[in-house]
């Protein structure tokens, strides 16, 4: 068993808000990620593989294919995107958390891939903060 | 005469977007960063001040006081904030772009430096682009 | 289950040095690294928490607090230290290896997390070499 | 058991090309990485060994005789070679990719390791792509 | 005046080596760059240029025009090749040396550049070598 | 002209501290870097050197040679030592802040280079602080 990654990038919109919370309430628990009028990251992600080399090809996957399939299902939709407006995968309502995007793009991605398996998620919001999802 | 270079960072938000054009005139123009709901970055700021060392404390500018005034001067208002609508420093239908960011940071921080002598403002808006301004 | 992880930075100084050795053994066995008058690194350090977002916040751990306990924890006792010398929870004699540290910054840190579970400490000491402990 | 990684680099050039099939055939399975006059990359080698740190040296293995079993198994032979044609441990007709390498460098450097156990092979060709190999 | 840079990236094989010269003259100058076998690196290459921004569009040039430039008239023609054979503008018999690279780059590029003015040619062939040309 | 850069790197000890002020003095001007007991980083310099390239091997310098000459002049010195108490040609009393220490490199290596002629030193702290100096 070999791993493969692959990572991809995009730049996005975002603020963290509970609509049912008060201003005061969503500035305690949020601090400055909850800026009205947003604010936003660039974001480093990582698709982990699993699977044995092709004996020819030495490929687990074509990993052009791979990016083409991780643009097809996330980064085309995430790209200069507001993460809490513009995407159709992330639950109105749900934080765009760096953990919640993790668990959000391993589902959108999961059952697209047709060879290897998927391993691990990691999403980069920062040089300082990054989430990391195995499944479930 | 020697070099001292500080870096800083901020999370931000914007698009650009000519009030006077129309949708396409601005898809056109500036693609996904037209995008109405906004998109955001990790801005990455390198502050360079010229300046001969003390004799005694070897210090151009002590660092941690350059980190202050240019915290006061330009991040504590951008971090966190949407370019296009909280700094009161950016003129209103001024595009925020890495190039004029350069600019309104270097007339920002120019007057508060009290030691040293402003030489660059350095804006990297992702790995792959950043704008160099030197005055005037 | 999410991995969340939190970089922090410190710089500090130190050597590798057995008492009971004699200098021609220290030398043998540490190499530069013996010099008795010390020399220093940039720590980088990954803290990884793991947990399930929290349904409303989106939060494993709020990145914030997670910060201020490491900081309370382990970096503002090391940052701008002599690891032999000023760090109350390194053993006197116990080198002060990227392996030892690793150790001991998990067993600092583990008690004072309220939320999420200490999943991995990470310590790099140059670009080339880094630690990892997992817990015993 | 903790888990320390040593960094090593290299340089080399390849090609993907199977040599039982047409041009095109190449040309569709590797696109241009097929390209017969080779091209090539800066490889980044992390070899991760794990143990329990001595007691008295507080080492899992001396990072510096690790670097020398490293280059002498791995680095002497790959860098500023032709990984199709120069290296005596990459059986002729196998592809060097970035999973086959990982895979061969494994096997290579673990009889060689006299203290610490190998863990992870992890082999980055860009900075967009990298393979892991945790062994058998 | 503000200074744009744009970085694209390219792999590529080449080889040091002077036809006139022995091999043991190639390899007493080139050491294991002569290797005639070829290796390769991950070339990272950063052009800037300068101007004053457009004040509607706040831009000195269209970073995605740049971006498509840089790609037609430097990298299509240099990524996944091999330096000394493939590349229509590197002369025949001219060392693919960083410096040389630099300087070809640059003659390469400014007739095609429509706005701004080119400022430099940086060229980074491993982590620790580049060069830069700034024109003649 | 072409100026070529070679990245060396170096792990030391230090502290600032003049030693006419009083404890309070010390502390009030350099804060936790005057620590009694040092503290340390890990350093990278960056030697740029500018010339013609021979129109034989394309080289402005060879490297390698470059390379040597910053090690025996700089790195052999400095690297795990002590910068206030173990570099002969740091003056005693002279505060090694990153300022000082790329002026005295400069001086240190200047007269050592036979090929290609000095443009600029830049010495990084830190990832956040670095000092250039181009000389007189």
């Amino acid at each position: 068993m070999v791993y493969l990654t692959r990572r991809e990038r995009f730049n996005a919109a975002h603020k963290l808000w509970v609509s049912e919370w008060s201003d005061e309430e969503n500035l305690q628990a949020f601090g400055k990620c909850a800026n009205k009028n947003w604010h936003g990251h660039n974001y480093d992600l990582f698709v982990t593989v699993k699977g044995t080399p092709d004996p020819v090809t030495g490929f687990i996957i074509d990993v052009k294919k791979l990016s083409r399939v991780i643009r097809q299902a996330i980064i085309d939709k995430v790209d200069h995107s507001n993460l809490n407006l513009d995407v159709d995968f992330i639950p109105e309502g749900m934080q765009p958390t760096t953990e919640n995007l993790a668990i959000l793009f391993w589902r959108q991605l999961e059952p697209l891939l047709e060879q290897g398996q998927l391993h691990r998620i990691k999403l980069c919001e920062t040089e300082n903060i990054y989430a990391e999802y195995f499944g479930d």
